[in-house]
């Protein structure tokens, strides 16, 4: 076989949730039907690892010093809403509803899988919030065990310095039917329940 | 966001079986956490561009003229087993049952898909097979309705220029208990029993 294929089928290999079969695949398919996808798919990766770094605010993936949201005026700078990946980041700028600005964790606190503070750049993230600017810092990680842990390691963290911190609220998602939601998110909907 | 990132996102959807969560996931899993991998892939796609071409003999990915099996001089050249991808051969090979020389069609006929027999280049296997050293081809495509037929047209079309074609034998596998092994397959065993 070819020596060039043996080691296109092994870089493969080092993308997530890929095995030997899958790599194989994609490298025959690459080189039998989209040449031209696989010189397009090796110069984006040249060109990301090239010029990718972290916002310096929000330390976010951006191709300059400051990230063009974390740039642009018109962003409430009072508000800093924490999250775990651009990808959240995202969702959250989707939904139209939040004009502030925004620190990205990159991850989550997660000791199992050797993650803990120090791993996570928290020090960045309390620079950022500390810098006088900054009055209420809402914290947006998931609803999951490790996101509620480093939701709370957070909160801890800047409320001792003097932060307003909130969270997202949790409850019934809109369109639910209380006969298919778990018991854990209705409970916590009843003790979170407002005034109609 | 960065535009590296969308770019780098964008090329990874070329990879097949690949949405855009899953090129997200993976563009930010090396961008974070692997760009030593994200640049080997590079280098491996452009090496593999660049210099993997089709065997001249046998039409397999190759990085010389001439692969290295076809090369090989102690491999029986009267024998001749059409397979429809370099995974097949490499299956083949790990059996050590044969010694003969192969020629990979990279494909198979598949009218849904638009691949006929001139989109699968079967005029370079007649040229391969009648060289005057093959004696015997063995089809060794697919059990699948697309291999089978294949196999048959392949058939016919050496069959007529004179030469022996054989196909892989057809049964029951091995350690297969017949209680779980489907009635096309047991009945193919039937008509295809063998004196003990």
């Amino acid at each position: 076989m070819s020596r060039s294929l043996d080691f296109l089928t092994e870089a493969l290999r080092r993308l997530p949730g890929i095995g030997p079969k899958s790599a194989q695949r994609m490298a025959f398919h690459l080189l039998q039907h989209d040449r031209e996808g696989a010189a397009m798919l090796s110069r984006a990766l040249y060109q990301a690892v090239d010029t990718v770094h972290h916002c310096a605010m929000c330390n976010t993936f951006s191709d300059t010093e400051v990230c063009e949201l974390c740039a642009d005026e018109s962003r409430e700078r009072a508000l800093l809403c924490v999250v775990e990946t651009p990808a959240d980041q995202m969702m959250i700028e989707q939904t139209l509803t939040y004009k502030g600005l925004y620190f990205v964790l990159m991850g989550r606190l997660s000791p199992l899988d050797g993650i803990g503070p120090r791993d996570l750049h928290l020090d960045k993230l309390v620079g950022r919030a500390s810098d006088g600017v900054v009055e209420e810092v809402v914290l947006a990680t998931n609803f999951t065990n490790e996101g509620e842990a480093t939701a709370h390691y957070i909160s801890e963290m800047l409320k001792a310095r003097g932060l307003k911190v909130s969270r997202l609220a949790r409850g019934v998602p809109v369109g639910g039917e209380l006969e298919y939601v778990d018991a854990g998110t209705i409970a916590r909907a009843m003790l979170d329940r407002r005034s109609a």
